[in-house]
């Protein structure tokens, strides 16, 4: 007999009554009843009952037991009583009468009960993960993460993508955030980093001939914690691909996200065909770039029916270049009560507010209410409703100014507005790729040109459309967006130097500048580099939306808390002074 | 027709002949020849022959294309005269000739040729790596590479083993090697480290009910380099079970690794049956606890031949306490010429040589020769032989002393016995598990005793042992060696508080101290820890061994030199003063 089992606590059923057998596992629960002990022993695997009755040679031995303790156990299977068959469990046809017994692990009191829904505060369950981890929904959270992961891998793998592992300790890869920074005791004084994503090492295995690479990628940023983002380290689908075009990337990155989903997603409904919305008309329609396409709201410009308009604070706004007025209709949301809340909702925002008008029937037909519908008159408020397709029972609200500067809050509104009205549908995952990113932004205050994106992308039209106004230029870069989240980011590079010299050159980077900063992938381009894209997906993100939990931390095993801590294994932590001086190092003190 | 390629390099073969397509490859090799332009157009995939004559329109620019330019042509595929037919090649049916040509990207002057056989310095390979990996033996030391990794995961799957990622960025796990540390921004003055092994994170899977865990796991030591070991990280098939003892380990890494020597050891044969080998008997037979047992050489005691023998020298050290005569047996090598060659290999491996007898027929029959043989004389030297089972042509060597003073140098020197001779099996892969690894070893000099090797795992005999002496203590410890190299270490772990604080005790850690370093897992051993046990088999290590090289730069892709610098992207390199200032951290001048 096997040391420690014959089964797993999954697998005894009516077929084993009568054995002689040996289980291993953890006491779920325990229930005394009338003089016998009753214990669900759990495994990884599954539940079995197993019972001590004060005939069993063991049973002070048995009594003992608390939660937790882990077990070894021989005894017989025997059926249970029809009445009492449990028919949710595999296993609910027996039970085990328990012959011998050896606590394997004792279990002291426990910080955190692994039976049962109670909550806990998360610092506890992160100190104690090793117990949050055996719950029902922690277990099955990191099998689906497991789960997801050898899927995507399978499938790109299918798609004759090869797995290259990128280095981890490296050079600086600036993407935007903060590099962490490994001191070198063979070289006193300099510092290594860690990858913020393998970036350039993915497009040096172009310029390599290796023609597809993937990766699940361990990347690494010092940023501030937020719910949907690690403070540390987090995982990334990084694929890249030689001599394709930006439909050849979606082609092939789309069959495996929406094979995902249709495969982990438990019957929710999955967009088969994923539109591309330019990123301006994602900015307009729903005032964002990750737009959440189950809310089936789209934003419009309606300035000119308030072009000279009674409602003068409109009209006057108009008056000023680059201004709009744009609507969030609001089909079924027609009540003073909704609107006023909405309202509110957008001053809390910091807007002065949204205006609104809404439509209703007290008994003589179709009547517009609110009070811009009476500044404005009956005309332009019918032209309004028409534009929108709107009608009894309906709402609209407005918004006006410089977009720039309401467009974040007209998108959150859409969000709220869908949501608290049940228009935005549940159990489906909506993708639209956003696409034609402009490559540059000017800086609000100073004017100064910047890389809005990824300064690695290839600007559309080449070299030619960097000779002029740097603010039209559009890259080949794109997004997917699921539900709200930006789930997929990606690029066809910028693979010639030429072009990449002046696209910095108009960001204020000189050619040296290039040449230091990204030295590496820069010589490369001089020998020979093939045109090439690819992208990355968050796999965190992929997994988190499967589970179904705006919690990064639910879906990895072992985080860090929000300030960066890692509360069960004490990190970070003071350096000895052995290890200071072989790097070089002195710690300033902290005020 | 998409814009870069309708085939591959590898596809065309005279089914197409007669079609107008498009590639998209490297200039491979240019040749003239009769005015027409000769080019093995070469992508990931294959070599295409495509070829120019004066009267295409894109003669004159094609006349300027240079090796490693990477290029677009548009042509039509003829067939190649009968004699001109390339049968290694799979497109050696056809040709194209080019109609259109664009370059995708130029080729400055090359600091390495990828065509041919030149060998470069390894300082401009890693330097210009991009180019070195479009080398043919590059691409397919990589792709075995990734080959290798997809075929573990798939192998580790199907033995029910789910994959999860552990925290890269973390705490401190002392393994033996340095850490490298990662300053923290959050918390200046604090590091989190990076792990040296998920060792740590493994048991507390275990511990958190997963049962079984599997990970291509980065690890990362700051070590000085060696040729068969990288300076900064590394990857390792890192796995861990529940409820198992040391055999239920083998029985399931075993198939995975001879599963894998046998798929992508290109027929050369792979033991079946892998003996367990104390490591005091793998010392004393081979000289080493990573035996490469396609040599059958094995190394005998002959002390007793010795006892109060002629050869004084011996016969004294024997008097000593804690000494042995062993003998290297050495078939066929019964020649003067290569025993004293064999003794001056002793001599500069630093001991005082070896002593040797062989036996010959110079017409009268057996005769042993030698120097010792007369010492001895022909009773003790015929006995030698008997226990060796020698004959006519063969040779033994004898090194006497205490053994730890002399088994290294006699491991070497059976590994040269067995090369210069020819007995060591070309074309095999031999395994053997080395076991019952010592707990504790004591310091030469001081005395003192310290773990020999893992500190985690269960002592044979558990708490019981501990209480006797410590040198005598086994570990449930092993080893897997292959070919003389360490191919994966594991344990049955010690998961019980109560016999780690006493282990570690022995080895003068108080449980204070025990505590402040492990506590991560000392705590989670409180609740209730399964029985578990695993190991880690090295990437590198596999790949090296299937590749055939004793170099881990030529199994990697992006590797650091042998003084940690990726003279390619330029790390380590200086952090910025605003970084530091972050960080908390000064750099002390050095001198």
């Amino acid at each position: 007999m096997h040391a420690y089992r014959t089964h797993t606590c999954a697998d005894l059923t009516a077929a084993n009554v009568g054995e002689e057998i040996r289980l291993s596992g953890w006491v779920h629960r325990r229930r005394d009843h009338g003089g016998v002990i009753f214990i669900d022993l759990r495994d990884h695997f599954g539940i079995t009952q197993v019972l001590c009755d004060p005939d069993s040679p063991v049973f002070s031995k048995v009594e003992k037991l608390r939660a937790e303790y882990c077990v070894r156990i021989d005894g017989v299977v025997k059926a249970r009583a029809p009445e009492l068959v449990n028919e949710k469990l595999p296993t609910g046809e027996i039970e085990v009468y328990i012959r011998d017994m050896e606590v394997l692990g004792a279990a002291a009191e426990l910080p955190l009960q692994v039976f049962g829904d109670q909550e806990y505060p998360e610092e506890t369950r992160l100190k104690y993960r090793y117990l949050d981890l055996r719950r029902e929904k922690m277990q099955n959270n990191m099998m689906l993460r497991s789960d997801v992961v050898a899927s995507i891998r399978k499938r790109m793998w299918d798609k004759e993508f090869r797995e290259f592992q990128t280095p981890i300790i490296t050079a600086s890869s600036p993407e935007g955030a903060r590099d962490f920074l490994v001191p070198s005791r063979q070289h006193p004084g300099k510092f290594y980093a860690l990858p913020q994503a393998p970036q350039q090492f993915k497009q040096l295995l172009m310029v390599s001939g290796f023609d597809k690479y993937f990766q699940i990628a361990p990347c690494f940023r010092d940023e501030d914690p937020r719910a949907d983002r690690s403070p540390t380290d987090f995982y990334q689908l990084d694929m890249e691909m030689s001599f394709v075009e930006q439909q050849d990337v979606f082609d092939t990155i789309e069959p495996v996200i929406r094979g995902v989903f249709e495969e982990f997603g438990e019957g929710a409904s999955v967009d088969q065909d994923w539109p591309l919305i330019s990123y301006k008309d994602a900015a307009l329609w729903y005032g964002t770039d990750k737009p959440d396409l189950r809310n089936p709201i789209k934003m419009q410009v309606v300035s000119d029916h308030f072009r000279g308009s009674g409602f003068a604070i409109f009209a006057k706004l108009l008056e000023q270049e680059g201004t709009e007025v744009r609507a969030i209709p609001a089909p079924t949301g027609g009540s003073r009560k909704f609107c006023d809340r909405m309202n509110k909702f957008a001053q809390e925002q910091g807007l002065p507010g949204m205006g609104y008008i809404f439509w209703r029937d007290q008994g003589e037909g179709l009547e517009a209410a609110g009070p811009l519908a009476k500044n404005i008159g009956p005309e332009r408020t019918e032209a309004i409703r028409e534009q929108l397709g709107l009608g009894i029972g309906d709402a609209a609200f407005f918004l006006a100014g410089k977009p720039s500067q309401f467009e974040a809050v007209a998108g959150r509104a859409r969000t709220v507005i869908g949501d608290e009205l049940g228009l935005t549908e549940q159990d489906r995952f909506a993708f639209a790729w956003i696409v034609d990113f402009p490559m540059y932004e000017a800086d609000e205050e100073t004017g100064k040109i910047d890389f809005s994106h990824n300064p690695f992308s290839m600007p559309q039209g080449g070299l030619e459309a960097l000779n002029g106004d740097p603010l039209d230029v559009l890259g080949y870069q794109y997004d997917l967006a699921c539900n709200g989240y930006e789930l997929v980011s990606g690029a066809i590079r910028n693979h010639q130097p030429e072009i990449m010299f002046k696209a910095f050159e108009l960001a204020g980077y000189d050619e040296a500048e290039v040449r230091k900063r990204f030295g590496g992938m820069v010589n490369a381009f001089q020998y020979g580099a093939p045109p090439h894209g690819g992208c990355a997906a968050g796999i965190d993100r992929i997994v988190m939306l499967l589970a179904d939990t705006a919690n990064i931390r639910e879906v990895i095993l072992f985080p860090m808390n929000q300030r960066a801590e890692d509360l069960m294994m004490n990190a970070p932590s003071d350096p000895t002074s052995d290890q200071l001086m072989e790097l070089g190092l002195r710690v300033i003190p902290q005020d």
